[in-house]
């Protein structure tokens, strides 16, 4: 790809945009913004510009379209695939600025943001007016816009779906500057193809999300958690599609191992209620009525109680539920710290092929000799496999790593699975979206991208360029 | 457009893919398939063919691709808006004989289905087993492929979402005859630009959906209604934002008025439980527990109360359900009977401005001397607004329904209302979509669907094109 280098008149146009105090070029860019949380790739913008509002972003935008300057847009940089590193330099846009919560509409049930806004801020707003944002992704400090650019699921996806579920509208700058409204605060949509949905999920490459109108549901009353023990994982995990079977959905249905458990130990210094068994389901149910939760949980306590579970912890005040789901919470930190270096794999697979899916990254770690750890959403099928480099030389744990990839992405597709269920495919996974959509599918989407954004401009080298 | 006509070689080919008894040509053709339910054009298929499986779908698509043929998808026909009637002749793809349900999978609580499957079998099917697909729209005859492709939505869309809610997974056969699969059985999915997003709603001018995985929820275990009588309509919609912001949220929320059940008793003859009233809210409320039910139906009838409702009639057997619900279902076809020819609009607005938009329609029924009849879906802001022709010479009536049409969808759009809520665009709609979307929005849509389908045969002169 052929791209304009920055010059000093593209400093020049981006200071009399933005003012001097929010563009830092060269040198002065902390490194942070060289990289993202894991992907193992890094390069820094030439230059990065803090926006603070739409018109800012659409004047960026149509100027470097005429550039020909590539632009990549910026939250917090919490992602796993690279898909907000600079690959190409050119232009970062650091939308974290554009942070406000802009109107809670209380007769629409919708609340308007900037991209800007964290998750955990918008969980905190929202819960104190008794009104509930359900997406719940580990990671509480990724921003909103960064959430639906690579549709983030995380642990209540069994019961409330995920990002794009609670996307009602949005605003988006174009590659060429324009500004565009999509859907809006309108519960149905049959209008034209739905272009609201294209843009979640599609990790910046189609266009700057400058603005969303999130749907809001009420606060569940209450909330009750399961810890639940397991001699092994597999028995933990072949649980999982008879709860879904008995028609007691929970909200969430996590699993777990006593080694990533002790990992999470040593990294936060807190003890877990329990880490004396090999393995663990962590359920909760929510709900309005005790009666309704009580029947459901019940149900379900009997279920794995019949099939090998241990005993069943079960954790209904908000202090017991916070100590157990900040351990969740902390799991991909403690296994990072554990180790050297890491990387990940999110693949989704049928829920009912979990079981399967687990037993044979066993097989890998003892065939490939290189450390695995895995936890995840065993409600929606949606895994966290991370390997691990430990003492391994780099260029033997690239080979390693390599293999172990093929092997796993080969498999979760053989069982109907798809390369990632809510980290997206970024850089990092690319190779993996190609053999899993084959050269027709990456031709589809290298067409939509062109009819976005025929210079290439955005986000380059990313998801399907 | 440029497409080539029907030669006697075609048909040959047709009968080798498909068998001459699933090939009909020229007057051979029955009357239905040149129109649909209402949009009033019609045009006869030059041929129509009965597809039975994908790889006939398949063969037909990539030969016509190369021919330039244009072809028309079709389920049941009952759309409102043009969307499969075959405006450019060419090749009518009836879907109708893919009607197998195919496989529950109640581990993954998934149902995959052909697109020929009818909506009414769908809930039969499943809530013989207590499993639930929520999707409500009127026209139960309608077919499963055609609701993806309309993404429609009907009563239920309050509490549980629209057809794109419950669509998993696609088999779709693009333009040139590839077959592709979309999504799947997994719940969670951020693995490139979600082609399946793109493919619901899109009117099957991006692809020929061939297959689908539904999602399934546990039926809930009682429903209860309510009829509440209101002196007036307004009084009755002004209800609907403090039922919302009461955080007591109704699986359905519909508005009727007087006229519109008289039709339908005369249309059913059949007595509806009350007819007394200028006006009418009727809800429903669904969940597992006796409790949780009442406590939520109690708070919003003492709202109704306490806002001008006359009563509240609670209908908690299957049977007055059914009574009530019946009548509901038959608006449209009732309304139908009672004129010579009427036309719809189907704008959705956010829900707290349904009444000054109702208010609206009343002023254009007098400003324009034309009757006006509308009944809808309160809770989710989606009208359904009739104007019918009546005595009216046909010219004049034209006019009239043009003049109305751009006073409401302008109206709409001030109020930050789309052009269709669960109908689609069709062949009738687009003028206001290209009014609402502006021609830079008409123009990235067009270049969606070239990405698709180059040649542009794929039900052409619809949506964008």
């Amino acid at each position: 790809m052929n791209y304009a280098e920055i010059t000093r008149e593209d400093i020049s146009f981006l200071e009399a945009v933005c003012g001097k105090d929010r563009v830092c070029c060269g040198s002065r860019i902390n490194e942070d913004f060289s990289h993202d949380e894991l992907s193992g790739i890094s390069r820094y913008p030439e230059v990065l510009v803090r926006v603070t509002e739409t018109g800012e972003v659409a004047e960026i935008m149509s100027y470097a379209n005429r550039r020909r300057i590539p632009v990549t847009p910026r939250g917090q940089g919490t992602g796993l695939v690279g898909g907000s590193v600079a690959i190409y330099g050119g232009i970062m846009l650091d939308l974290t600025p554009m942070n406000r919560i802009l109107e809670l509409d209380q007769e629409n049930l919708t609340l308007t943001v900037e991209p800007g806004v964290l998750l955990m801020e918008i969980s905190k707003f929202v819960e104190a007016r008794e009104l509930f944002y359900p997406p719940d992704p580990g990671e509480k400090s990724a921003t909103i816009g960064g959430n639906i650019n690579t549709n983030a699921g995380g642990m209540r996806a069994v019961k409330y779906g995920v990002t794009r579920d609670y996307v009602r509208g949005l605003e988006i700058v174009l590659a060429d500057g324009e500004i565009m409204q999509l859907g809006g605060k309108v519960v149905k949509n049959s209008s034209g193809y739905s272009l609201k949905d294209l843009i979640v999920g599609s990790e910046g490459t189609l266009a700057v999300v400058t603005r969303a109108v999130l749907r809001l549901l009420p606060l569940p009353r209450k909330t009750v958690s399961l810890l639940i023990p397991y001699p092994d994982l597999t028995r933990a995990i072949e649980t999982v599609p008879l709860i879904i079977k008995s028609k007691s959905i929970p909200t969430a249905v996590e699993f777990m191992e006593r080694e990533v458990i002790l990992a999470a130990e040593d990294f936060l210094g807190k003890a877990f209620p329990d880490s004396s068994a090999a393995a663990y389901l962590l359920l909760t149910f929510d709900g309005n009525s005790r009666e309704e939760i009580e029947q459901a949980y019940e149900k379900v306590a009997h279920i794995c109680l019949g099939h090998g579970a241990l005993d069943v912890f079960i954790s209904d005040t908000p202090e017991r539920n916070e100590a157990i789901w900040t351990a969740r919470g902390a799991f991909l930190e403690a296994i990072k710290a554990s180790t050297t270096a890491m990387d990940e794999c999110d693949v989704v697979v049928p829920r009912k092929c979990v079981a399967d899916f687990i037993k044979d990254i066993k097989r890998l770690q003892d065939e490939f000799g290189v450390r695995i750890m895995n936890f995840g959403h065993a409600g929606d099928g949606n895994l966290h496999i991370y390997i691990l480099k430990d003492a391994l030389e780099e260029k033997v744990w690239v080979q390693k790593l390599e293999a172990v990839f093929n092997k796993m992405y080969a498999h979760a597709d053989s069982m109907g699975g798809l390369v990632s269920g809510e980290h997206g495919i970024g850089y990092a996974k690319k190779p993996f979206l190609e053999k899993s959509m084959g050269h027709s599918g990456m031709e589809l989407l290298k067409r939509i991208k062109l009819a976005f954004d025929p210079n290439n401009i955005l986000n380059p080298g990313k998801v399907c360029q």
